[in-house]
Formats: C-alpha cells, structure tokens, sequence
C-alpha cells in the first residue's frame, strides 16, 4: 500500500511524534511505502481564501467549492495545496496522528482537510457522491488523548469516543468517500511511566502489522 | 448581557455575514453590549506553539496546559490571545457564527477556541474543573450548512445535527463550562432565494430576541 500520514503535535519530542516514528518504521518494514506530511515542517497554512487557487471562477463572489471545481479544471490549485493533493492522490491509506484538542483536530489538521479535500467536478455535480475522488481509498485516526479513558463512558459527559469522532468519521471521512477504520486512541500517555509507553507503542505496532486485512467501519451509504 | 460574536467566513457577502449583521443589529437593540471577533479582519493565527507565549515554564518540552498556567500567573500571554482572552472574560454570551465545514468548525475558528480556552490555574489544577473560568457563560452555535436538513436524519449517513454538534457542544463548550443554548442551524441558504433568506433571517432575529430568557441544554455535569 502506499501510506500518507498526516501529522502535526507542537513538541518535537512528544508521543505523538514516536506514534509516528513506529508507524513509519513498521509499515516501511511490512513493505508499504509511506510519505509524511509533518504540519510544522511544512509550515502549512490552515485558512482557506482565494490563496488556495491560481485561478478565478467568480471576482464577485468566493465559494470555495465553486472555485475547487473551477480550479481542478484549469489546473489552478496553489502550490501548497497541489503538493498535498497529490500525495493524497497516490495513497491507499491515509492516517491522521495528532493529540485531541477540544474533543477535535487540531486547527492546522483541521485547515489540512478544509484546503485539501477538494472537488473535482463540475459545480453542478453533487460532491462527493459523485465525483467520490476518495472512494477507493482508507482512512484511520490515530490520536492522543489528555484525559483518562474513563472519561469516554457511554451517558457519561462527553459520551464515548465513537460518539466524539462520530463527525470526523461520517461528516468528513465517510461523506468524502473514505472507507474508515477503526481508530487507534492512545488515552492520557502524559500519564504513563515509560514502560507503559513503550508498551502502547508496541500495541499500535501491532495493530498496524494487520491493518491491511483489516475491514471497515460497516457505516450507512452516503449515497446510493 | 456583554455578548462576543466570533465570525468566520471568507466571503464578505456571505449569507454568514448577513446573520452576523443581524445578530449585531438585533442584540445591540435588545440593550446588550456585543463586541464581534472577526477572524479575517483580525488575520487571526490558528497555530499553537511557543508564540502563544511570552514567558516560558519548560524550555525542554512544550506543554500547552502546563505554559498556559504559568501565563496565566505571570501575564505570559502573546498580544494577539491576550485580547481575545479579555473578550472572553467580559462577555456573559459567546456566539460563534461559521459555516460548518467538514461537519466542524473551519480551521480558523477551531484555532481561535484551541488558543484562547487557556488553563487559569496551576499545571496541578483538574482542568476545566476546578479553574472553570467559563462556568458563569453560556455559549451559542450559529450556523449554515452546504447540504439540506434532509441530510441529518437519524439513522442516516450523517447522522442528526445533534450528533454532528456532540463534540463541540459537550466536548468543547461544555467542557469548559459553558451553559450551552440550543445552536441555530441555517440549512442550506445557498439554495433559498432572496424570500427564502429574508425569512431566515427574521426567524434568528426572532430566536435572537428571546435568549436571554433561554435555559440551556441540559447536558450531564463534567465535573462532581
């Protein structure tokens, strides 16, 4: 397969950043071919505006969908974009690493998929369903939380995680065409001692070994 | 009420912009005091990182939490969070109006909560808990979608708009102890025509006329 990670955490040296590093290491090892897009070191620009586009459907008025599927036409994406675009293009699997904040991406992963993601057709075809440019690909969060796993009760104040990442699974990944996996969450491993670090890292290790069998979360079709 | 309104959209003649008109027209007519954080007059920078700060606790590892305790007791903060923060602090009403895009907030916005919902207290504190600096708040989601209501149906691809909402209602505003008010959810105003958007309008002029008499939703306690 070849694998996009999508990563950003602002410490260097943080857990997310050795998620990464296994999962680059282990997928490498099994034979997949990955590419990173570290968020920082690209410096990459979260706000959507006419700064995502060389081109100009409507000087009178900016929608971002009209100006994406104008711009695929015309070859009229920025730079920036165009570079995530492709890597986007080329995977099979794409995988989100990141710390929860606010119960959410971080802004700049967010500002990744508003900016990134774009139509492809026409205006008046009904994205994603029909132009579904993610269909044949996977999609998997990885993520990190500050908070225990107790706090993810079913009825409890947040609810559970699945209810947490209910909108990037289905009103992101899903509504784009994903297929989506389950999610790997590392709960709280500020609080671990490093044992239990290094022993989370090994669970993901394994779970990444069998990813490529792994089946789908079974959603309901987005369109028919 | 002192009530902060933080807007995002990047078209000046947005149906966004309009209900951000209104809701200044209508709230400073009620008699309350509103203030508007617009992100793009403000070119707000979503990015967390060592600029939020001016001091520093950990030179050796960022920890957001732990340098925005230390900012907190030591007038760390950078300019830019500074000044929203004393937004925050004054307004007994927050309303965030924004397209949702993704199923979320834009990236910009979602930085704007990542960066000023700062730690008050000291890095042993249970935040939100016992620091709780919004406890006093109520908070309000105002939006438009792309696709029809039709779409957030439950047992549907996408779920409700409830579902869709769970994260930044409990995950987000509740969390930091906001009292959160049922949102205002704009289907579709792309596809009303000029009628249709009058009309839309004047029903969140009218829903606007009522808050303060609003209770909130009634969302299990995070905190004992």
């Amino acid at each position: 397969m070849n694998i996009l990670i999508v990563y950003w955490h602002p410490e260097p040296a943080s857990f997310n950043a050795a998620m990464l590093r296994t999962a680059s290491r282990v997928l490498t090892a099994q034979g997949h071919e990955v590419q990173i897009s570290d968020l920082n070191e690209l410096t990459f620009n979260p706000v959507s505006g006419r700064h995502n586009f060389t081109t100009t459907a409507n000087p009178e008025y900016f929608k971002q969908q009209d100006e994406e599927a104008h711009a695929a036409r015309h070859d009229g994406f920025a730079e920036d974009i165009d570079i995530e675009r492709q890597k986007l293009a080329w995977c099979h699997l794409l995988i989100f690493q990141f710390p929860l904040w606010w119960s959410g991406m971080p802004a700049i992963m967010k500002g990744w998929v508003d900016r990134v993601f774009t139509c492809q057709h026409d205006d008046d075809t009904q994205y994603p369903c029909d132009a579904a440019p993610f269909r044949e690909k996977r999609a998997m969060l990885s993520l990190t939380t500050g908070g225990p796993e107790s706090l993810y009760l079913a009825g409890g104040p947040l609810g559970t995680m699945s209810d947490i990442l209910h909108p990037i699974h289905r009103g992101m990944l899903a509504l784009a065409g994903f297929q989506v996996l389950a999610p790997f969450v590392a709960y709280q491993p500020a609080c671990l001692c490093e044992h239990g670090r290094i022993a989370l890292l090994e669970q993901y290790a394994r779970r990444l070994r069998g990813l490529e069998q792994e089946a789908a979360i079974p959603f309901p079709a987005i369109c028919d």
